[in-house]
């Protein structure tokens, strides 16, 4: 075992359109990229060599510290880590900043300590560094950054994962308009109350877009990506969303919504060649818009978060 | 081919739980009977040899007239068809009567005509038989009835109907209570708005049942076969129906919930001999409640609608 392994851990898109709060997906990139080591003494040290000075590096303040900890309180280890972060997607994108730290570190440790404890098992406490970044303690971003492909969330009491292989030649183009989007104020603007009507319409493309994952079925995975309850809200918060849509689709998405919570957006395609003409079509619409964007083009990560 | 042919349209259970409106199955028995032969003359002429006196022969106010001549009227044809129904699964069970007729109906019509149009394209016709029978054109009884197995209603707007094979050991437990439950009541008591909590929760297990029946995971499918939305309220209006499902529920069944709109219930199960041990069970419970019920034991019809 050496005295300290480099982990990267992925980006992730969670509720993918019909499926808010019970699914996501793992990128190949961006992610973060941490360095982890046993140190002798219990406790855990945080260092940020990252370009997000903000970073606070307090364990109990930290996603990715309290994550450990949830996970060494559980296993009733006085393990000691000193964590230093070396790359971070950039927070408050909506690509899963925030479960790609407590993933890696949770990852890191349990490798670290001869992994006592699966992927799976890793989840809870990853959801613990959610519920500090957020106020849930949701699952779509962390089961993804820790299990790769697709994860299913069937149910959060008893938790409950199902891992959906991702259909091979599903691509995806990610735009990140350079504003600012707190994940309680995408809560915010959610209705606590919405129509039976519109439900059956959403459970119908979430029930579509599974079959059309299981079966590597491109054309359904299309039709069924549709959110007719979240994304007609939370869109207004992102200046030129239906315009920036509407040039992924043009330009042969097989569908595009909110990624996570905003403001990114995801665009789906079956090539990288098809992802990259996507998201150059995205960019000039935020161009044409006075939206500074960036932009990632990737495939679907089958393993997630892994030792480099 | 022969002047007159016998048609079996089989029973189905819509909803499955979790799939309110989206989803529905078909079952190897019971199910309505039909003779269908051509006339000579254009029309449709409807004969009743059920048990069932009170059905309307006149065409424009039979499910399956009215089927029929939507499907004449698609096809620009004036064929004359005589139809007489033979056997009929009890109305207002809730395990899709009025579809059964309707899917023989044009089943048979255009097996005479030589097969014009697929199952699939005969499903928006039968829908204008269940449009009269409940007011509203549902197609998750309708298109089991048609295609057999498990059908997903991914979409009425286009209609986006999918199939997804019955897991090869899936067996159903129905009960039906004697009780009168019209389709229209059933769809008075539930609510127009539901939570967003709720709606989560139910779209979680509705992707759970199609990755469960996709993959042949009889646990995942179990697990998954969980109502918050609908079975609360429509339950209310059940006899006993707490204790009924209790009984599937500890005599083995995977899940146990309302078919379709009530007031049969159905258990699923992975064995006849568990099937049938359920029924036992369930029926015990009704015969303890005063309540006189019908139960039927059957595997999963995957061929639908057949000529016999």
């Amino acid at each position: 075992m050496p005295a300290e392994i480099r982990v990267f851990a992925p980006a992730t898109v969670a509720n993918v359109a019909a499926g808010f709060d019970i699914l996501g997906f793992a990128l190949g990139q961006p992610g973060d990229e941490i360095a982890i080591r046993r140190r002798k003494e219990p406790g855990i040290v945080l260092h940020n060599r990252t370009d997000f000075a903000a970073m606070p590096l307090e364990p109990s303040a930290n996603t990715a510290g309290v994550a450990l900890q949830a996970m060494l309180a559980h296993l009733g280890s006085d393990a000691g880590f000193e964590i230093t972060f070396l790359h971070k997607i950039k927070p408050g994108s909506g690509i899963g900043s925030s479960a790609a730290s407590s993933a890696a570190a949770v990852y890191g440790a349990n490798y670290l300590l001869g992994e006592p404890l699966t992927r799976q098992q890793l989840v809870p406490f990853a959801m613990e560094g959610e519920k500090l970044a957020s106020g849930t303690a949701h699952a779509d971003n962390v089961a993804p950054a820790l299990m790769g492909g697709f994860v299913l969330v069937r149910s959060y009491h008893p938790l409950d994962l199902i891992t959906i292989p991702a259909p091979p030649l599903l691509h995806c183009s990610i735009i990140h308009p350079q504003i600012e989007l707190k994940t309680e104020d995408a809560r915010k603007v959610l209705k606590k109350q919405i129509s039976l009507k519109d439900a059956v319409v959403q459970w119908g493309n979430v029930a579509g877009l599974i079959a059309g994952l299981l079966r590597e079925d491109y054309s359904l995975i299309g039709r069924s990506l549709h959110d007719v309850i979240v994304e007609p809200v939370r869109s207004l918060l992102i200046p030129g969303y239906d315009r920036i849509k509407d040039a992924a689709m043009q330009a042969g998405a097989l569908g595009c919504s909110i990624s996570g919570s905003g403001p990114s957006l995801f665009a789906l395609s079956t090539s990288e060649a098809d992802a990259q003409r996507i998201s150059a079509a995205m960019l000039d619409v935020c161009r044409a818009c006075g939206l500074q964007s960036e932009s990632y083009v990737s495939g679907i990560n089958s393993q997630g978060v892994r030792v480099l």
